[in-house]
């Protein structure tokens, strides 16, 4: 990688942001195939989000922003587009400005999330599927499960009142899907049971839903990226239930950037061959 | 190179900014010495320099810009401190934040041409120097050259009001220098001359003064770094007049960037062993 004066910058704005792996990820795919380009961290409090983001964007040379916590939803009113993924969810991954000057936005969690279950061969269509945790991610992921056609929609979230607001949400974007707010997290008689909570990410947390009670032949997914395997992973594997873990999820939406930053060679270069990804991201 | 999360980053903020140096030359010393920061461009229009520099600054990990035509002197205004040269040029290359959160710029062009001097074994101190242009470059070298001890200082410009302001200002700041206001270029009775001028940048422009006048013994430094050498330094060569080019201007002020934003150790290393800085920059 050799950054010069032509070199094409992007940032990824976060707080804290020393934990985004994004930087490595896309940088090694630059430098791969010769697109002289950068993706640099850039650690911006809240309050200063959307006056960072307005400037960063006016730089001739800065194409775009990605977007991770706490800005994914704060930097919507800066937007002039927002795709539906990300209208819905109210949050989006990246912004980039467009030849004409405006400033346009999208949400990638979701299409990754769908993109990996596609790669494990897990069916969604008319599937029943439970998604425990609406934070972003969580809401990101059920908009794309609604948008792919299951036939029932389950969130379960510890602030009801959120829940219910995103279920509401859901059910105007996606009228012929069953989306219910539960009452609690059990897991019985799901196809597809999502962990998009942070229960797991601290050591003597309770599992996001019980193993026991999950259908024989339903398969569970956990997003969270730290300590793999993960309780919920072990939990399930001990039951001969299947499980995978969130980084397919990540590296399923590379392409996806590379595209909607108009990268498309590399994009499609990725998609085809992902196995440079694939060393990166697959815990060890 | 590997940049993640962690990374700190600089900024060099041009307009254009596609035939800056500095990312090659100090992405390669931050590589060579394992430190995990990054210096990337950022063409911003004189319009937003203000805010754009504002807000990178508030960043938690962007530690300081560089700063580059035209933006050396519009940015004083956000500053909490200036260095004297750059007080006196009225011009910084360099800001960062300091730990109190303060922004604290300085001025390394007339540094970095003095030591320059200093490493091709030219006397400066009770010298008759000329300075022809006095835009940002030729005022920072003047600035050093009053401040090093010169006997006498001329100026020359085409705009002739702006040299005397300038020629006011090194007065008052060094009122021990000889600092007057040429009527013409004439080089005859200097032992130092420095073209800071653009004349050598188009095809067809004349020399900025005439070498056949240069006093026998003199030195001329021609700081343009386009097209090496230029006509003015062929036109030395052929009637044997000592002339340098400016490249190693900004080889030699490299140190003073990387102990101005606190990376004492590389600044160390590289003033000691300036091998790798010289192969990047020494033309071809």
């Amino acid at each position: 990688m050799h950054i010069n004066g032509q070199t094409r910058v992007f940032m990824i704005l976060g707080d804290p942001v020393a934990q985004v792996l994004a930087p490595g990820l896309f940088n090694h795919l630059f430098a791969e195939h010769a697109v002289n380009a950068v993706l640099v961290p850039a650690q911006v409090a809240p309050r200063d989000v959307m006056a960072f983001a307005r400037q960063a964007l006016r730089a001739g040379n800065i194409d775009g922003l990605w977007l991770t916590i706490p800005h994914k939803t704060a930097i919507l009113p800066l937007l002039d587009r927002v795709d539906r993924l990300g209208r819905v969810a109210e949050a989006v991954n990246a912004v980039r400005r467009n030849a004409d000057g405006t400033l346009e936005g999208a949400l990638f969690d979701g299409i990754g999330f769908i993109k990996s279950l596609d790669h494990f061969g897990v069916a969604m269509q008319r599937a029943d599927a439970l998604v425990v945790g609406v934070g972003g991610a969580g809401v990101a992921i059920a908009a794309s499960l609604a948008e792919r056609g299951v036939a029932r929609l389950a969130l379960f979230d510890l602030d009801g009142s959120r829940c219910e607001a995103i279920g509401a949400r859901l059910r105007a974007a996606w009228p012929g899907v069953d989306v219910v707010v539960a009452e609690s997290s059990a897991a019985a008689g799901f196809d597809l049971l999502v962990n998009a909570s942070p229960l797991g990410l601290q050591a003597g947390d309770p599992l996001p839903f019980d193993p026991k009670q999950v259908t024989a032949g339903a398969t569970v997914v956990d997003i969270l990226m730290k300590d793999q395997p993960t309780a919920l992973l072990r939990a399930c594997a001990a039951r001969g239930v299947k499980a995978f873990p969130g980084h397919e999820m990540m590296l399923q939406q590379a392409p996806d950037y590379l595209a909607f930053f108009g990268l498309h060679d590399v994009a499609r270069a990725v998609a085809e061959d992902s196995s440079a990804l694939r060393r990166m991201l697959t815990p060890r």
